[in-house]
């Protein structure tokens, strides 16, 4: 893997990944010649126990693209300058023009509850310089390259001081509210351990001092023995529509050794993990002939300078649908009570993803 | 109030409860001459370490009404039976047709993860005989019985054994994922404290432990104190924008005191909720002239048989909009790490609401 670590004109901070060595002289661009201004803050919720993030950000109202620019596409001699320029990189990472967390938020506001500055980061991973295909369609090199990014990403934003949690994820489709069909996810960069890794952790601690093994490690090995519900299952790697399946074609993808975050996998095992993951992806976009929207997160060790033996590295992929023209919509069960309510079962919709063909290259 | 125990001719159960005495010969009628048959149960869902429920119905597929269909509007003698009968009812409770969670639920299925029975009621409120209205245009002395109607749900399912929660709430609009536009709302009755109110008890128990006072007690005080984000002020209850919003247009509307639950409610401080409440609804249909979707959720203490002096009875309102031309999206950092990202500040979006003129009556 090459890398290179560029400035834009407004300061942000851009990063090409490529299989090939980068050329000496490409240059960061930017829409934009000034930074907007933004000054996010965290506030503490006191019934809910947690973070809430906040950012009303100051945008130049004077640029206006047409509808037709992609800001993720390589900049080319004429028009706005886009974000990532021409050359022969295969992923790009860039700070957000627009972070909800950053590492020069300023002092919060003082408040009824509990404040904070909301350090930390947000980037945009664009995964390829192909704005017709998807994560799923990428070719497995390619593909070990996102993972390859998301890797160094975790490394570098994980050593910073205010970064204690690296959370890459894809939001998919207009559904999900994603308006940029250009394959691309994010990175947050949380300055406290997010509260649902958090519970998982939580769960996998007590599993691991109670059993000595690890919680999904054993999870894992559950659904490969059974096997009614994998998708994948491959000598490092599985993917599977877990027995507790919360949204209807809801799949994980996971090594079957307890590796706790991204850095730990081997090659084999990322080649194999990058296997299974194209799997889900090519399945859940051939099951009615369309891209489903989906939302995808990666969960991991946090970095906040524990030991985390408990954790284990998985993808969890939340697609929007629940039937072709049915969403899944989260209500009064979901989000007031945190009971995901559902009128399918998990090994019917497994048996509909494991019946569509992929192939895998 | 005055209130009628009926059974349907499937079995189901049906409460009406008026403001006049109800005639005698009210009929309690159903769409089905057989109850849709169901067999929900819940699978332990070992990473979130919290229950998930599945309930794979089979309908009469004969039962194809015409689209002017109105199953929550009183029966008439022409046509398809509803779910409701003619009559001087204000309010009336049945149980769903696709219960998610029934007293009659069956043996769960053996899995890799535990299950368990889906036990308990989920039922529907119908709050008025009226199609056109809504639960903010419901005059006060009926809003007064809706809130009547949920606590006498709270007292009956409460006392069941295999009822530990009772959660009433209402989905409101086409945007959370709702088709009938007749005013009404659901009650879920859990086997299991749901993880939200689990969450929210624990830290308000660790508040009162630690203050010897109650969390949101002190919570609205400090909201009344500050004043920038109140929408209503009364002698017994209060509704705000709270200080850490996760939605743009989120309100709380609580009692001023730690009132447990909806049964403990004085006369006088449920009227004054009534009139917070409606303030509250008001608004937001007010803001842009037109109907907001939103969840809203009634939080309480549990029926688990334990005594809860930490629990305060609230409601919280999560509207579906952030902007008039933007919903909310849960994406990747919310539904995959838990943390809300808001890019306006609860203070402008209650000044907003605050400058909305609202008639009570």
């Amino acid at each position: 893997m090459y890398k290179r670590h560029l400035t834009k004109p407004d300061g942000r901070r851009l990063v090409l990944y490529g299989r090939r060595p980068l050329l000496a002289e490409i240059e960061a661009p930017s829409p934009l010649r000034v930074g907007a201004s933004s000054s996010p803050h965290l506030r503490w919720h006191p019934l809910r126990g947690e973070w809430v993030a906040y950012a009303s950000h100051r945008q130049d109202r004077t640029f206006l693209p047409p509808a037709s620019y992609n800001p993720l596409a390589p900049t080319t001699g004429a028009g706005i300058p886009t974000e990532v320029p021409a050359g022969d990189w295969d992923v790009a990472v860039f700070e957000n023009l627009f972070p909800t967390l950053t590492s020069n938020a300023q002092e919060p506001p003082v408040a009824i509850v509990a404040t904070s500055p909301g350090e930390g980061a947000c980037e945009v991973v664009v995964f390829t310089q192909d704005p017709a295909t998807s994560l799923g369609q990428l070719p497995l090199v390619h593909l070990e390259m996102v993972l390859e990014a998301w890797t160094d990403r975790y490394l570098e934003l994980g050593a910073r001081e205010d970064v204690r949690y690296v959370f890459p994820f894809e939001n998919r489709g207009v559904e999900v509210g994603v308006t940029l069909p250009h394959p691309h996810g994010q990175i947050y960069a949380y300055p406290f351990v997010p509260p649902l890794a958090a519970r998982e952790l939580a769960q996998q601690r007590e599993y691991l001092d109670r059993h000595g093994r690890g919680l999904l490690e054993d999870h894992v090995r559950a659904e490969i023995e059974e096997g009614t519900r994998t998708l994948y299952v491959g000598p490092h790697a599985a993917a599977f529509v877990p027995v507790c399946a919360r949204y209807a074609y809801e799949i994980w993808v996971a090594p079957r050794r307890a590796v706790p975050s991204l850095p730990e996998l081997t090659a084999e095992e990322r080649a194999d993990f990058a296997r299974a993951l194209k799997t889900a992806l090519l399945e859940l976009d051939g099951l009615w002939g369309r891209p489903m929207p989906y939302v995808l997160v990666v969960h991991q060790a946090p970095t906040d300078g524990s030991l985390h033996p408990e954790a284990h590295l998985h993808v969890e992929i939340y697609p929007a649908y629940r039937m072709p023209d049915r969403l899944k919509y989260l209500a009064g069960s979901e989000i007031g009570a945190g009971v995901f309510t559902a009128d399918t079962l998990p090994e019917q919709k497994a048996a509909e993803l494991r019946a569509v063909e992929v192939s895998l290259e």
